[in-house]
């Protein structure tokens, strides 16, 4: 195993990585651009050799590596398009204006800049899309930032292999040295949070893991933004039109959605809450269902042993009923436990226990009514959908429901997310520490930027994004209106 | 003296407020906007009797709050049209797309939605602009967001009036109880922070009580976003070309951007660096200057205390003479201190100590490289300003002050903030506790909300935001381009 990274190194990593980012934050999108295209393009040369090593490491199927391999690839793409339209830089002119409301006013041109050198942790369950090269360290490459990767344990070899080749991608674009490198290893870890020149974390990984990083990056003299999706449990609440009309559709996409990469998915549907069933009539459903699926061993021995402890807690709570039961060789079978929604508003606690791989809760409710209750009684998720009727008047209860999540799904599953403009992959305390920001889709590349102002400065000495004749030809606004380049 | 808020009242106001918030979430941007104006205009019918109250208590002079109450009127009126343009919902539709680069791409479509209730702490220096239906109120009201201002004791009386001028415009233009309210007093202060329900909090004060704040929002069980503006030395650096052409202007500039409110701006040039000179040309002028201004007692004793403390501080300081003395009255008159940038580099701690009143230091210099160097030794900065000819050549500089603060200003002083689309009232720690944010301007909006995104959701149940034929014209952004509303 490849020796762990010293907090001497991490510190020279650091420095190499403020002398790049200092050496490239006047570039112009198009060359950013072609940095991001550059690493697009190294992964996509090496794509069968990364494809080999993850499924080693993590027994995810070929299948479903080179579908997250190709979106890995599309993102870094799109992110290079996205910052040659330019919104991330947020780029405003207020021209001076003697009749300002409030008395006249100079000349001032806001933007948003890079924030410098940036810590990015990447998750055992992505190793392509949210580990080395993914949307943490593609948003921060193309916010300016510079980027030093922790890499996840779980996929140590696949890690450094990848680092290699976007290190090698971005030397060929002609980027400098320490624009990306990585580290491994706990104290690495934590000297990167530590860092004085460190200025923001991007972290996907767990709720104790994350909040530890969260007081360490809040309590430091200077404190730095620190951005975590620390999971979810997503339930799903059919209605009871809904289960009447296409039970049997419900529970096949359900048992797909939470079994999918073995349940490890931090958008995997924990909670189903359907109208008081027979379980003889959705077991042999269930098991259906299971019986045409592949499985495979978990990601890690640790994160198999987290998912049995939190299997065995969930299990041993009053009112829990094991409806399919999984095996508990190498390779684990789902299990679907069954509770009520009287269980739960007596022991909510079932609403916070994530079960990180496959297993899932199919909870009973008596009226549709009771469920607003547990909503109201719901931490922050990333994702609440509804299984419902075009026709059913559910305004309230979208309503109750937005206040919860991040994404509200509407007969979906909230399993895929995808990388577009609209995608938000975040949500209330304790999903994320940070509900306002994304870490999915372009929306992600403004969480490592900062805005400065300039007033009254001479054109030639403005950054080329707020230059009167908008050299870089980006979308701005301008006395108020929000313009397209002509 | 009016009591102050108990825990109990606040648990009661925050439970009314969260309340008006549901109430209210879902109301347009065209009946918000009544709201912001019915309360500029219960402002404009009272402000004589609030300009009365506001001398009284913070020694400023009629015509500074007279303009400041403009300013505050203005806000609101700003405001009220911005959020019907609409850019802080940053709404964004991304249409199905079967052919989108990573796979199939459903019908998704995010908005930023309002937090909920916050919290909002008032400065004493601006007992309009940065109080009680400041800056931060007018900007979470704006976001959708219901408020809790605790009144800053140094203006309690015009706090408390101010509080029932703005509950009882919002009554008369129909908004439910409890969309705003005041508190005073510590315990109510602290039981605000701690709040379940407390969704974020701005504050503009001190960097200790600021921080102290920002540590108890982020250590709760759920943390909650801290926007403090802290207070910040606000350097000017003065080319040799500059002081050459124009010494006299920007001594006088100087002398009254350093004096103006008292000295109790956060924006207050702290710091003069000009070349080396001869201290009896400068003093004349500077008493010529101070001469024709009238000054006042400072804010509130507390103030003149910390003021006290502070000027005699740095006045302690190895190798920092008086330049001018003010006296030590009721009514202090300017100090202006005076040291060498090689006095900073060997006792750094004199550009971290901000001397909250009307003091200032300037720093002679040798040699213009020198700046570099002190530029690296500065803490984050609401400021930087440059006294610059324009055909000089300042790439590097700009570059490297613009790391330190988020407003850079050339030629001018940074004492005023004008509020508009492209203010920048923030900066990097501790000017701030997020350099993402502003206090000031339009932007300030954004501070107080979230994204939710819905994934194919029938049209009818989406918001009006983001149903397809735009009912509130507001500006979005469509399968990749912003567009205006038609």
């Amino acid at each position: 195993m490849a020796q762990v990274t010293t907090s001497q190194q991490v510190n020279e990593q650091i420095m190499t990585a403020q002398s790049a980012y200092e050496a490239s934050r006047q570039i112009s999108p198009r060359q950013r651009a072609e940095w991001l295209n550059a690493i697009a393009k190294g992964l996509g040369q090496h794509a069968d050799e990364l494809i080999e090593l993850a499924r080693k490491e993590t027994h995810l199927d070929v299948a479903r590596l080179q579908g997250e391999m190709k979106r890995t690839i599309f993102q870094l793409q799109l992110f290079a398009k996205e910052i040659q339209y330019g919104p991330h830089f947020e780029a405003t002119i207020d021209h001076a204006d003697p009749n300002w409301g409030m008395g006249a006013r100079p000349d001032i041109r806001r933007m948003n800049v890079a924030l410098g050198v940036v810590g990015v942790f990447g998750a055992s369950n992505f190793p392509f899309a949210f580990s080395v090269i993914g949307g943490d360290s593609a948003s921060a490459l193309a916010a300016g930032c510079t980027v030093l990767h922790k890499i996840h344990d779980a996929h140590l070899t696949l890690g450094l292999r990848t680092g290699e080749i976007v290190v090698e991608a971005l030397k060929n674009a002609g980027a400098p040295e320490g624009v990306f490198s990585v580290i491994h290893g706990r104290e690495a870890a934590e000297a990167l949070v530590d860092h004085p020149l460190t200025q923001a974390i991007g972290f996907t990984g767990s709720l104790a893991g994350g909040r530890a990083l969260f007081d360490r990056a809040s309590q430091r003299a200077k404190p730095i933004p620190f951005f975590g999706e620390l999971g979810s449990i997503n339930p799903v609440f059919v209605t009871e039109k809904a289960w009447k009309v296409r039970q049997n559709d419900i529970v096949s996409g359900y048992a797909n959605a939470a079994t999918m990469g073995m349940g490890q998915f931090c958008t995997k549907p924990g909670l189903l809450f359907v109208p008081s069933f027979n379980k003889d009539e959705i077991i042999p459903v269930l098991i259906k269902e299971f019986s045409s699926k592949k499985f495979a061993p978990l990601l890690s021995a640790n994160l198999r042993k987290g998912y049995e402890a939190a299997l065995a807690k969930v299990s041993s709570l009053t009112d829990v009923e094991v409806l399919v039961k999984g095996n508990e060789e190498n390779i684990p079978s789902p299990t679907i436990l069954m509770t009520t929604v009287e269980a739960i508003k007596a022991e909510p606690e079932i609403l916070e226990l994530e079960m990180f791989g496959p297993a899932s809760i199919m909870v009973q409710y008596e009226r549709e009514d009771e469920l607003t209750e547990v909503i109201a009684l719901l931490e922050g998720q990333l994702t609440c959908t509804l299984q419902a009727e075009a026709d059913e008047n559910l305004a309230n209860f979208i309503d109750a429901v937005h206040e919860k999540c991040g994404r509200v799904l509407w007969n979906g599953w909230p399993t895929g997310v995808t990388v577009s403009y609209a995608q938000h992959h975040g949500g209330p305390y304790p999903s994320t520490t940070s509900s306002a920001r994304t870490s999915v889709g372009t929306g992600a590349i403004g969480r490592f930027m900062r805005a400065v102002a300039y007033q009254t400065f001479p054109d030639a000495m403005l950054p080329p994004a707020l230059q009167e004749n908008n050299p870089w030809k980006i979308i701005r606004r301008i006395d108020g209106r929000w313009l397209e380049a002509e």
